[in-house]
């Protein structure tokens, strides 16, 4: 269970993704772990690049993430948020002061010329961060979420509108012309396994799939294979996070554990449901085509995301033995 | 002494003009005053445009300025200060989290294409500032620091060098080209008086005179027969806050209110002299042409800013008197 050595890549958006990645990291070695992060939510906001799916895995596996918000720093302060607030700009999306310190950086090396996967490295040897964290791309796809009340950005729809209007769709703006930021189709190609972790389908992990050569890669890589496994983020027919499962059922669909892996479907060797929705299996498992795990996959605390991830290790490494 | 209405023009650097505003705004009706302050020591840092001599005049305006450093804000915190350490970008430049604001917005703002003086305005309405505060320009006119070790950037020099390097003179970069900021030439065609506040001539006041048409206006405003009244920063030989002293005497004079009184030769029908000074007192007359107030110029609290004020309010009434 303990140092344990295959080459993981994990596909991961913010909360949910970021628990996974911190569980895999406490167990798989040093140089062992790679997690790819949703870039789609990336946004401008007072002239600052945020990147909030990236900053909450690295402060989650910097161990300096908010456990209570699941985003953000922990002791953090919001002093320039009532300062913004008196000069009657938008406050709708709330920067910390410790936070600000990222924005701030981030967009000045950016605006100096260098990638977002240079920044984050630099940032995740600051925060002492081992794993490697890359972004998807280091070219700007953002998510355009389609709904009855209009085309709207992604934390226009998430943050700002709370995610009360009615998705129709979704789009990756530029996702054709994006290019893998470096590492990511080497990690894959290097990978012993895939996780895609339980974030959002539509608005997490697609848009790490729509980057060219990505969804390419898993499928070969799948097809030589290597185990790509996906973890639910529909429990019981709810999201832990977000807005998930409202998704499923404005789109038409079922929010169900099932649908999660039908929309994985061609993609997977495995499924990881929560034993609340165990009476799925069957179903996942023809639907994937592959090996279904029912485990408790709920992540409060750390030792829960070991627990989980080592779960998951073991999940993989069975089926490898079985097939070998 | 109350309800004063006589149009005053005070033009201002940081901490001493910010704090002799304060007084003349506590005795003038609402309309009767503007600050012309100084832009010079305006830089760019972490890709934000900061004005620390606008802020400071603008928070000491408003009663919310810190007291004790004389710059900045009062109950301010230094979170993001803590987190850009930990990310090892130069930390010589302390911005604290409420002030973060101001320069967020007014970078945005700039980028956007406004104005630094319609920026200074909707923030003084914000701060519930009623006195009229200008910039000397809308453009940019930094000062350089010819020094020993080179030429340096105002704040380079100042904040991140303490003031170590010996100055050999100034340089108001683009000046030549600069206009003065809407409000500026006519508020002082339209003065009853004018006051330079104990700032510090050479990066202070010297910037906002080398806008092209501000000394104009103030030598004709002059030869029309209003007060033109500079209040000494050096008292007994030393400057109350920042490098005039240290600057008079390397550029190869002596550190006193007189050499003040002569560093405006030529603009003045009036001086103000501390009290310890007050032996100068005939020679400062001499120089300046004009008539001397003896008193005591320490602002210490908002009391004796407003006590000040009073005095040379008193002082330029007086003269007028004498001359109609």
């Amino acid at each position: 269970m303990q140092n344990r050595n295959p080459k993981i890549v994990a596909l991961a958006g913010g909360v949910g993704g970021a628990r996974l990645a911190d569980g895999l990291a406490q167990i798989l070695n040093p140089g062992c772990l790679t997690v790819i992060v949703n870039i789609g939510d990336d946004f401008e906001h007072y002239g600052l690049f945020i990147s909030p799916d990236l900053d909450t895995v690295c402060y989650t596996l910097a161990g300096i993430g908010n456990p209570e918000t699941g985003w953000g720093l922990i002791d953090e302060s919001f002093h320039m948020m009532e300062s913004l607030r008196q000069l009657g700009v938008p406050d709708w999306f709330n920067l910390g002061d410790r936070d600000m310190a990222t924005h701030l950086v981030r967009t000045q090396r950016l605006k100096n010329g260098e990638s977002l996967s240079q920044v984050t490295s630099d940032f995740c040897k600051a925060w002492g961060v081992s794993t490697r964290v890359l972004p998807a791309s280091d070219d700007r796809i953002p998510t355009i979420v389609l709904t009855d009340k209009g085309s709207l950005s992604f934390q226009e729809y998430f943050v700002h509108l709370h995610c009360e209007p009615k998705v129709r769709g979704f789009y990756f703006k530029n996702a054709n012309k994006a290019w893998p930021a470096p590492g990511v189709l080497e990690s894959l190609e290097d990978a012993d396994g895939v996780i895609i972790c339980p974030s959002n389908p539509w608005v997490s992990i697609d848009p790490i799939l729509s980057v060219p050569g990505v969804r390419d890669a898993l499928a070969r890589r799948l097809a030589q294979g290597i185990f790509v496994v996906a973890v639910s983020p529909i429990i019981g027919g709810k999201a832990v996070k977000g807005p998930a499962a409202k998704m499923f059922v404005e789109l038409g669909l079922n929010a169900t554990s099932l649908e999660v892996a039908r929309h994985y479907q061609g993609l997977l060797s495995g499924f990881v449901l929560d034993k609340v929705d165990g009476h799925l299996a069957q179903d996942v498992k023809q639907v994937c085509g592959g090996e279904v795990l029912v485990t408790d996959t709920l992540m409060r605390d750390r030792g829960a995301r070991r627990g989980v991830a080592d779960k998951i290790l073991d999940f993989i490494t069975k089926i490898e033995v079985d097939r070998g």
